[in-house]
C-alpha cells in the first residue's frame, strides 16, 4: 500500500473565490505513484470547501448567488464571538468540505465535465487544503 | 490490498430519475473478495448525484419537490452556453455526487434503513457511475 | 494494510442535538495503529448527519435554525406511512451522512478549528455511527 500527502495553500484576493485545483490533484496522483486507489481532498477549514463541477464562469457564478440566497450573509449568534463569517460556516457546511476521487491505472478516473474547485467563502488569509492519496 | 472497479450505465426514461442502486454496490463488493475497507460510489456527471437513504416512493417525492423550491428550475447565466441545466448542477452540489461506504466481513455495512440512490437530475441520455472497492 | 472498525451508540434527550465525537474518533484512530490513511466516519440513519466544523454553541444554534429554514419539520408525503419524521430525512441529505478524515503521523490531520460533529435529526431513541479507520 502507498499513501502520498500534499498540502496546497491559498491567500485569496477576493472575499469569496472558486479555484479549479484539478491539475493540483492529478499531479498529487501522479506524484504518488498509486495506479489503482482513491485520493482525498479536503478543505483544512470550516468556511471552505471543496467540490467537483464543471468550469464554466456563468455557472461559477450563479453556484455563488445561489449559496448567497440560501446561506446569506446576515446577523448571526455565531458573531457575538466577535467573527463575521457566520455565512460562510453555512456555505461550507451545504458544499461539504471534502470529496474523494477515484484514481485508476494511475490517473484521477473522472468523467468528461467534472473539475475539482477548492470555494473559499472567507477569504483573503492564509488557508490551506490536504491531498492525501492512498492505494497500490 | 485489494481493489475493484464496475462501472454502472444509465439512461433514464424521465428527465428526473431516482435509481436504488444498493444491489449493484453489494455486488461489486461480493465480486471484489474485500472483506474489510471501503467503496465508492460516485456519479461520473455534474448534473447527477448518489446518496444513502430511505427506499420510500413518498420520501422519493418529497425529496424532488424539496430540490426543485432550493435548486429550482430557472433562467441561469449558465444557459448563456446553450444548456439549459443550470438547476441540475445546482441540485448535484446540494446532494453531492458521492458516497463512500464501509466493508466490514465481506458485505456493505449499512444501516437497516440506508439503501444507496443514483439522482439523475439531466437524464435522457448516457450517464455512468464509478464503483471503487478498496480493502484487504 | 490494517484496518479497524468502532461503533458508536447515541440516545440523544432532545429531538435533535449536535455531540462533538471528535476525541472518538481520534481514539479509534490511535487503536488502529494506523499512521498514514484515513478514516470514515458515517451515521447509519437516514435521519441523522456527520459534519466538521467549529465547536461553537452560537454557530451550533445558527445552524440548528438554518436547518429549519431549508428543511422545515412539514406535513410530508413520507408521512403517510405513520412516520412523522420527512424533515429529518431533507436535513440528513443536506449536511450528509458521513466523512472522511485524513491520517498523518498516527494522528487525525485537521485544521486548527476542524471538529466532528454527530447531528441527530430524530433522536430519543438508539442510533449508530460507524467509524472505520484503513491504511498503514
Amino acid at each position: 500500500m502507498k499513501t502520498h500527502t500534499e498540502y496546497l495553500t491559498f491567500n485569496t484576493r477576493n472575499h469569496r473565490e472558486y479555484i479549479n485545483i484539478t491539475d493540483k490533484v492529478a499531479g498529487a496522483v501522479r506524484k504518488s505513484g498509486v495506479a489503482e486507489g482513491m485520493v482525498l481532498v479536503s478543505a483544512m477549514h470550516i468556511t471552505a470547501g471543496v467540490w467537483v463541477n464543471d468550469a464554466e464562469e456563468g455557472l461559477l457564478a450563479d453556484i455563488d448567488e445561489w449559496l448567497e440566497r440560501l446561506a446569506p450573509y446576515s446577523d448571526y449568534r455565531h458573531h457575538r464571538t466577535g467573527e463575521d463569517n457566520g455565512d460562510a460556516h453555512l456555505k461550507s457546511l451545504l458544499v461539504h468540505h471534502e470529496v474523494i476521487l477515484p484514481i485508476t491505472k494511475g490517473a484521477l478516473d473522472l468523467g468528461p465535465w467534472q473539475q475539482v474547485y477548492y470555494a473559499e467563502f472567507d477569504g483573503q488569509r492564509r488557508k490551506r487544503v490536504i491531498i492525501k492519496v492512498m492505494g497500490e
